[in-house]
């Protein structure tokens, strides 16, 4: 399978050095408008044939079978369309566009086309994702109670789009993943301290059935890295450190009970379970190099990827939301 | 001085250890509902003379001077207006009231009476918080940006309050007194999972003037307990970790400074600054010591206290505005 | 039963507040040298009907049963000895004695008159240790082969011994209970920086059978407090964090194998396992509780305590020959 | 200036990167006895036109100016004394030699043929340890007083040399770089659990004048990975932790002061000052960089490096004498 990527900023190079580490796959093209950045991959990459500044060039290459794209979210939509007209396969970086529309039309052109369309929801591929995500399926964190994620650094500050489309994707990303369901609403809160109208601190709620409640914190400017999820169910808890070298999950055997009174038949007790906790070995592998074997895999076997553009979809349709939340002082937007 | 204190459940105690421990003030009276809790008094403190289960006695007492509540919130007000109609300064557990209007007539009633009225707002005495305040009044920290601060821990369920009226009243009164200003606006979310109307977890969001946000996470269902606060300026950032035993306190030079760029005259570039970091050292001091002596002083020295009605009125104020916003489903209340 | 309580400086105050919360012990008499701790004794435990300077209004009471010895180790021995002639069962403070001559000495009054003789190895009671010892008994950890001990501060200097007899006591003692054999051989060194001849740094080494080594760190004079112990086996590893809230225990299923070479039949090849970290749910009831009940216990069922004269002893023992080789420039010294 | 480098294990790939990001040299020739290897390197780095598994290609080529050596140490000697025999420069990776007798002879020979030896101390060159160094340099620690590193994780067992070769060079070469003094005597123990006479956990003393101590812990066989030094001084003490991501070395206001008692004319009291601590921002360039440079740049300037042969022979004569003191039971043996 003979691949091409657009855009060598900084997951490109990644990107690069994942595929080309496939078997099956051949890194043919590579295309950035930066030369000094084409000149950088023909220092690594001396095999790539083609380092173009024309993203058609690849596009529209018959020799390519799929396309990867990790450009600004602003041209998703548009080179993404172009390579499924020109009959490529696509893995869109995430998020995958900028808009619910464009997504829809995006999965609309790949379904007629009978291509693959995968975005690159890279933490969905991490071992202590997987992990926790099976702890969840086996039902062992009892009912659902709340999904809190913070996700906190000093910089880097983009200049096109404002903290919630760039740090929210992962922990929108992983909550789809993990909770397996859409939230009914969504409400945001957001401030621009540095540049005006490109908020750098950002807080999401995310409203489900069930009582189910999601949060995220997402901030350009804070003094030190922090990317911690709390997970909490009825009957455990989770908590997941992806800053942590190894002990990256985190289970508690916690919780409360609610059981009868023995003394009065009409009250309730709520009674604390506090027993071990345990942090289950993860597979410590890049996660990209999952996500270049199942863009791979799901273009030779010929099945929906993991991370669809159905996932990607959804990913866009909280952070439109959320934005919109921002834009009209925290209202709640509902999604039907 | 003569000092009565009411209500002996978890925090009483504390009470009568400190007020005891000071050379002016003699505890005489110590009132609570249940036996067991005046027999647990009477077996540490043989010399406290009153003991008793009904609080008029303490309240209508000729011999005490001063009084101090330590109930659950809902006789509060009650119990605060009987001790100043009888001629008692007044020392209240905090939240000072249930409502901001019992609290308004609460402060009137202490004007009137000329009578001292101070709000137990622990973490305000602390020398964590005292070493925060003399940076911010310094203004070390350049523009305030936002107050984040996480106060989550397993239990202990109330079952008259929600965690709200339980935990948010820390940080409130931590954060009105860091800030110095008041909000405009707060919006809150809360969901209830273990009893029916008893919010088990609340983000509250507080908006002031100059794109300052607060923001406020207390979990009472967390499966480890984590005490942290961030405080970012444009120019120094802190983090407040009172779970650490002696750096609570960590000073971060950094942040972004927006300057011109020198090539493209219209154009702003954005820098980092990763400068040192700084745990001053912080009197570890019993915070509830300083409370017991200003309470003291401010009688002694006839003049108000430091967190004085107005104080307690005002963190009132933003925890009746998020209920009132959690019972909306998150919309803003204007506080004017 | 009727329990004195001689020395009242650090410790002597915890004792007397977990023997008085016994339901079948009556702390009848405490002695201080220094006056003012006897009044602040006083003022705690009014039913304390004797309080006295003169150790030998305890030790001579035909009133007291039992008597808790917690003055300075130089002390240990004749006081010790005075209780035994005395009739009272004892409970010495770590370590036993002075030297090991005193402490067989003990231990033979005690026999001969039939008397209890406990130690107050406080860790061996808290659940931490408990939870350990369940470990290595049941074989999990396969072979040991090393405990690695780290116990250091800033201060606080003793000025009549060393930080060997001040520190090591708590890791020797738990050393002693979860290996459960006594050292071959012993090496030491240390150094005194601040008094002349009061060592504030040493490193202790204890030579075992089957190549099980103990390390142990102790130190006055580090910035931050560390107590941290590693227990390494074949099959598994703990690491016990004495200064963690509650995760204090975590146990992981880590460790290498020696598998042959399937390729080249005379070659060995070393395997990695690096499974899941367990933090079991540890009792983190005040470890005194169970010393005092064990105390109790021991005399009222009339059989040998937990940590009985020959613990302490065998801890003795080890301090002892620490100090010689620290003596002896690091010498090995032989324990037959 | 044209390089070759000999050995392409673990470290091998890291010095090309390193070499060839640097503008003035060129790294020409690589040399390794595993044909996989060198087809690894040819991938990535296709300009290099001599791969070849004879070593004397590299050592004898007259178009090569210096060579680096990262072999097994073992062959470090033998490797060495050829480079400087056919006029190379020399940079040697840690530890210089195996024995003290071969270090001597290879400063010899390079002093003879006027080349620059140099030895790959890495942890020299980090940011963390530049900025340790001008502390101590500065005065502002006061008398030292201790060294004190851990450095243990869980393998990678080598087959050749012991743990005290693997993972003590790193700290015996930060320790000799920090204190810049040689200790008077070294004592040392170990133990071999795992393959006979291969020690995999150590424990390293050194005694310097004025009472100054040093002691290290290497580990294969511990569950964590812990990289920890204590440096303390009469006035201040550093905690330096190169597994934190930013704050690698913190600075403790702390100590302990002897002065004289107010009350009593002979005796001295210990007062704790108990200060600020700070984290100086510290420079995360990979340490290989500045290496490469270094070596660069004292060819060219025709100047000793910062770590020359007599900074390897230092180390490697530490380290010869704490495994000649393991294999005598932890005899203090004496360097003069």
């Amino acid at each position: 399978m003979k691949i091409g990527i657009i855009g060598c900023g900084y997951w490109g190079p990644n990107l690069i050095r994942n595929f080309s580490a496939l078997d099956d796959v051949e890194v043919v093209a590579v295309c950035d408008r930066r030369r000094e950045r084409l000149d950088f991959i023909r220092r690594r990459y001396p095999a790539i044939s083609c380092l173009t500044v024309d993203a058609n060039e690849v596009l529209r290459s018959p020799d390519i079978d799929a396309v990867v794209i990790a450009t600004p979210v602003s041209s998703h939509f548009e080179l993404g369309m172009e390579a499924l007209a020109n009959g490529k396969h696509l893995l869109m970086e995430k998020p995958l566009t900028a808009t619910v529309e464009q997504g829809r039309r995006l999965i609309d052109a790949a379904e007629q086309k009978r291509l693959r369309l995968m975005v690159d929801h890279t933490f969905v591929y991490t071992g202590a994702v997987q992990t926790i995500r099976d702890l969840v399926v086996s039902g062992k964190l009892g009912q659902l109670y709340y999904f809190d994620s913070v996700r906190v650094n000093l910089g880097l500050f983009q200049h096109d789009v404002n903290v919630v489309w760039d740090l929210a994707p992962h922990d929108v990303s992983i909550m789809d993943y993990l909770l397996d369901r859409s939230p009914r609403a969504v409400a945001a809160t957001g401030m621009a301290h540095v540049e005006s109208d490109i908020e750098n601190i950002a807080y999401i709620t995310t409203y489900y059935d069930d009582n189910l409640l999601g949060h995220i914190h997402v901030n350009w400017l804070a003094p030190v890295k922090v990317r911690k999820t709390l997970i909490s169910g009825s009957r455990q808890m989770i908590i997941y450190d992806d800053t942590e070298p190894s002990e990256k999950v985190k289970v508690y055997d916690r919780g409360v009970d609610v059981v009868p009174d023995g003394d009065e038949i009409y009250r309730m007790l709520i009674q604390y379970r506090t027993g071990d906790m345990w942090a289950p070995h993860v597979d410590l592998t890049e996660a990209l190099h999952h996500v270049s074997r199942e863009f791979y895999d799901c273009i030779h076997e010929d099945r929906p990827p993991l991370t669809d553009g159905q996932a990607g979809l959804r990913v866009v349709r909280i952070l439109e939301a959320a934005n919109r939340s921002i834009r009209n002082q925290g209202k709640v937007v509902r999604l039907d």
